[in-house]
């Protein structure tokens, strides 16, 4: 199992994501995309991702909006599985965003 | 542009969809599946629909939860394409929901 | 119902898609994506498209190759329709290729 | 690496999975579901259980209809990866295929 971070290496690996904030926890990010083919695209990539890692995204969609927050329930907090998760999810939001 | 329904016409509609609730202007179901793969394999039937129609859900999923949330932006609250998108979503998880 | 094309209709729209072959009443492209995710990613922002659409593709997909093909079957050949998914595979094939 | 099968627990594995086509060191099988979306739904969710076992299907789709080839490639032949494969499109076909 995971374990949960101390809070320096969360603040390390929070800066090799600028874009998610750190809250509660957990990390956050808000993708806004074109239209909702983009944003289930996106999502539908993302979700062979986290099934395969077995890690599952806390995630809201609506339209072209998709609110995400991670953390690891098992561990109370944030764990390696969460950043790796942010990092693929940026990683497959990048080409779509700069359509 | 499909037009707000009166309210003794949600509380008809509400009375053909009775896992839903009605509240603030929305109807809402929560979908609880076995896995993120039967949560994931429904949501991806009902994108199709909802994108056919035009008229996209306010969803939220974690794991094996899909919360769903319908009402009309456009004319400030519940339409005939709510309760169209909702009796989709039943019938769409119903053979998944009894696996 | 969206009428079969005269061939020189075809020509024309055909040299607005570079990449797709034209043959047998048909045409043709193979997308090649880095991985599985990838290709799901397009073909399930394609599927919306398509279902949107009522116009559905012929294709085959193992792990990063997508094959498709597009004729107007009630048409006896190709349409309009067949050309303007097309657009819309290159559209969203684009931004995941340069990836 | 999964094993190439012996003939004999080819036959063995084959007589579980009565609707698969044992042919040329693969099994392939037909789904026909009653339409597009009901298609997607059962891909989406294959998806992500073949992406989890790192073994991807050769499949096509038009419209309703899924036909599937497994076989594993670097074995050169059938492996046990293939009949868990089938098995679990099976078991994600039949409440559609019911429905």
């Amino acid at each position: 199992m995971a374990a949960k971070l101390a809070a320096s290496r969360v603040a390390e690996l929070a800066r090799t994501i600028p874009e998610w904030k750190v809250a509660n926890d957990a990390i956050q990010r808000t993708f806004l995309f074109k239209d909702f083919t983009q944003a289930w695209g996106f999502m539908s990539r993302v979700a062979l991702h986290a099934e395969k890692a077995d890690h599952h995204p806390d995630w809201y969609n609506v339209y072209n909006k998709v609110e995400v927050k991670l953390s690891t329930h098992d561990a109370g907090g944030l764990t390696e599985k969460d950043f790796a998760l942010a990092g693929v999810m940026d990683k497959c939001a990048k080409p779509l965003l700069s359509e």
